[in-house]
């Protein structure tokens, strides 16, 4: 059964991409002029490809033996060698970066469609595809052209890897708090002395070296955040000799309990005076650099989360087809032959919902993957801030939703294969141990909430907030003019002023000086914002849905699908804003609770 | 830190027992006239030592080590051996069974106090006393004297385990399609031949035999549910010379992903055509056999869920309070030294939270308890049928609420220490993966739907329902007595109304001729009435506290905190009722849906 599992609904994809997100009027601006839909097709149709051919066969197998520490180092499967060389010769290691860093400059919407079927099918072994993007993408952005030379080219060619270096065991998601030292030397690089810990693909044994971003403070650097800076470290520094070891030493390996192809390490650098970093950025805007990149990171863990649930969602579909048990309701003639267990209503609730999550999480992540393209790509200055304040905006329910509500699609895929669900010889176990990780790497829920209402709402005076409120409502006309059910434009529009009420409310409360009150629900209303953005990407499906209906376009149960997940998000999942909403104004248990008391 | 764990709140557990419960009106019924407060308590501490000193520091041994299936045999972890002699000789088999038995004669309520520490500690461990009081309750009930002495008292004396073998592979939930069959042979015994899965500790070396509550058809049984009979057939038969095979082979080892301690397996019975088994009860009268001791098993499944998230809670507790990260916000001076994560209101929410789901659904346990006590103890017919109907109406709740939010509750702990939670070497990933299980076995949260709006609800015209009104709306009345915050009480009242609305309008649509419309979104309603029981038990133990404040009892953080936590759930729990009902009513999504078209 799980040979079949397509990982991700084609249709679903060709969907989002032209008759939500309109991938083909991306094509008309400069930046991606070299392309069509053609060419967007053929890049997801050869990463799709991939990931069920290469990466998903050697997902379970990856899953069942990962790499442990020995002898001081630490080695991939055996599969990721050629998994490795196959994704770095289709080019996902800078799709969507421009032709001058050997780039194809496709849209991060198309590069998008294309991650999301190799993450479905082997999440670890696109782990390192996306840490070596993202070093390599800090180091275009803010490295100098020594930098670029040295560390982003041979990673951007895939012959080294990357990693993101910021946690230490004792700041963890504080990272004004990070003590591992930098030294100027002479010759222009820095020694670097310190300890790191969850650093995923530190060693690997995949390629010749690993290029570690890190952030470490400089002797005499001001305390806290404005004191960091941030470094390429090398597990091998080039010399004339060649590469030769640049004492980073892996201290130890984490058991993680998913993501098991894809090691996660504690490092020492220095132990023997002998390491080297080089700069990259200016010195103490380390953190600020970072912070440019993490959107991107924040969305690509998104997608992570999406297509977790996803594939689980189409094992548990296919389990369900195919599973007989019970007869319907009321019908007592138990002679009768048993119906596969979509006939109960109870498991059709449970994979519409699924369904919901997985398809409404990839339209959100595709929303937040065009306003990326357009601040990037757009020709007018104006378009490109909207965009990339919306894009800034959304980052936090883009990464959130899909790892909260996207966990509770795997668990709702292990329910529906009931006490086999509970075994390790299926694989909904497994996804649910993979997905566990999204709402805690990249910055925790807890992080995403205060980030979303704290800097992006309050702090922005809802600026943003607006911005976004902007888009909504175009689609609540749209959705009209469409045809979509006027209940739904009409709950949507009802969700949007809870939230505006709320936003408005919070704001005051923050203006008299109550800000860690104002705060104290940032975890709800990161929930009730959720909900809100992916309703409206569920409106904007059922508009395209029912405009494809209108004109006769097939499958018609396609569409009849989406119209129904459509209405089981408004009519099951809108409602909990106004009840998040009652949360964040009434319940101050917790805020005022001494912690003593617990 | 984990050594410190007190798996349950000892403090809690007393004001449960005694200032909620009230565990010493018990003592008053004549089948408890030999306990008093004193011989309740001493059974209770023994058990949490027992818990403490012996099954607690085996639990990860065992979870890291489960049984394997060898040479055809399947054995548990060697500290088991211990485990099981100290379990026994405390008594744990037949703590609420009457002397006559061999047991203590304590009631549900005390012993369910004492069990909760055993599960906490060490869930696989204390399954196997689980599955042994139930085979032999069912012997105690339908057994005639031959198969009393011959498996209830072997199995009461810790000598035999007891199993029940219910699932069949092909059969799943679906018991009416049970195919293992029996013929009866002239010694009075049964011939069994067939296959069951998912039978846990059918196998373990721990004892001499197992004893299999075995569902089986005897040969000419009408189709489905009326033509089950119920056997116990034993791994070894006694004969003259001693116990010989009975040809029950273990078919397969299930790979369980938590409750790995306790060996779940398939067998075949039979196969050599030499498999005894004994009838329990009468012929074709199996099943409700089975289903009168269900209520007893869900209780247990739901108090399992409660344990597993107790520990967790208290683990998550203990590493909060010591995990210094961060600073308050608003505080930006980074020289100052970090704080406890306990000061971040998230984290305090994600802590009350869990306090919410453990405190509260250890009393919705423990009020279920009671009401089996009353309906088995008290001497007037009538109060003993009313607690039976209100025993029988609350079971699925007792059973789900802790096994669903549980599983919540398990997340945040999991969330709570951060990137270490997501590791092996830390333990909040093994309760996770324990309380999954929860919301399958014993009737998955979907069966237990059926069975709340269906069988106890619909067919019973809402009459139970009525019964748990009356219980609500007199704990209304107490609360405002003792000087509980008035709003909590009017938010109890109207949640109690909304569901009886919405009972009265499915049981008017189900009456229509629309039962499959009327019971399609059975598991929301199970949902929303969990949530109204849950609320009600805080309301309970808000007026218990509020009380105790006012005649100065000590200490006064616990009583406060009992405040905070009722005050949370009805502000951001109670709410979801609301919600819930308007699902109830107005989504119509999966429903309608063709299952062709997902």
């Amino acid at each position: 059964m799980s040979g079949a599992n397509p990982l991700v609904d084609d249709r679903d994809v060709e969907f989002l991409l032209y008759e939500v997100h309109d991938a083909q009027a991306l094509a008309s601006l400069p930046k991606f002029a070299e392309h069509d839909r053609e060419t967007f097709d053929l890049f997801v149709a050869s990463a799709r490809r991939l990931a069920r051919e290469t990466l998903w066969p050697a997902y379970r197998p990856m899953d069942e033996a990962p790499p442990k520490l020995a002898d001081g180092r630490v080695r991939a499967h055996a599969s990721m060698h050629e998994i490795w060389t196959r994704m770095v010769e289709l080019g996902v290691l800078s799709a969507s970066r421009p032709e001058a860093v050997g780039g194809l400059s496709l849209p991060l919407l198309v590069s998008t469609a294309a991650d999301v079927y190799l993450m479905a099918a082997n999440l670890s072994a696109f782990g390192y595809v996306g840490l070596t993007r993202g070093a390599a993408h800090l180091i275009e952005a803010f490295g100098d052209q020594t930098t670029r030379e040295q560390f982003m080219v041979p990673m951007l060619e895939g012959r080294w890897t990357g990693t993101m270096a910021l946690t230490e065991p004792q700041a963890g998601s504080s990272l004004a708090d990070v003590t591992t030292k930098a030294r100027q030397l002479d010759d222009g690089s820095y020694r670097i002395c310190g300890a790191k810990i969850f650093i995923s693909a530190a060693d690997h044994g995949i390629t010749d070296n690993v290029v570690n971003m890190t952030l470490a403070r400089l002797d005499g650097a001001p305390a806290g955040t404005k004191g960091i800076s941030l470094f390429a470290v090398p597990q091998r520094r080039v010399t004339a000799e060649g590469l030769v070891d640049n004492d980073v030493r892996v201290a130890g390996a984490i058991h993680k309990i998913g993501w098991r192809g894809l090691p996660s390490l504690a490092l020492n650098f220095g132990e023997r005076g002998d390491c080297h970093g080089w700069l990259v950025g200016r010195q103490h805007e380390g953190l600020s650099c970072m912070f440019q990149m993490m959107n991107e990171a924040r969305i690509m863990i998104g997608l992570n989360g999406v297509a977790t649930a996803s594939v689980a969602y189409h094992e548990s579909l296919a389990y369900a087809r195919q599973r007989p048990q019970g007869r319907a309701i009321g019908e007592r003639d138990p002679t009768q032959p048993m119906v596969p267990i979509t006939q109960h209503a109870d498991v059709r609730r449970m994979l519409l919902r699924q369904k919901t999550i997985v398809e409404g999480g990839l339209s959100l992540v595709m929303q937040a993957a065009r306003w990326a393209d357009i601040a990037e790509a757009a020709p007018e200055a104006h378009v490109r801030t909207r965009a990339a304040a919306l894009l800034d905006f959304i980052t936090p329910m883009a990464k959130s939703f899909p790892a909260e509500r996207g966990y509770d699609a795997n668990v709702l895929a292990l329910q529906i294969h009931g006490g086999y669900g509970y075994s390790s010889e299926y694989l909904v176990e497994a996804w649910l141990r993979d997905q566990k990780l999204n709402s805690i790497h990249e910055g925790t829920t807890g992080i995403q909430a205060l980030d979303l209402l704290g800097r992006k709402t309050l702090k922005d005076g809802g600026r943003a907030f607006a911005l976004l409120t902007e888009e909504i409502a175009a689609t609540v006309q749209d959705a009209k003019s469409a045809g979509v059910a006027t209940r739904l434009g009409q709950a949507m529009q009802d969700a949007t002023e809870i939230a505006g009420a709320l936003v408005k409310d919070l704001g005051a409360q923050a203006k008299k000086d109550d800000l860690p009150g104002a705060l104290a629900h940032a975890s709800d209303f990161l929930d009730l914002m959720s909900t809100v953005v992916v309703a409206w990407q569920w409106l904007r499906q059922a508009a395209a849905a029912q405009r494809a209906l209108a004109i006769g376009r097939r499958p018609a149960e396609f569409y009849g699908a989406k119209l129904a997940a459509a209405a089981h998000f408004f009519d099951a999942e809108l409602p909990r804003v106004g009840m998040l909403a009652h949360r964040c104004r009434h319940d101050r248990s917790f805020v005022e609770l001494d912690p003593s008391w617990l």
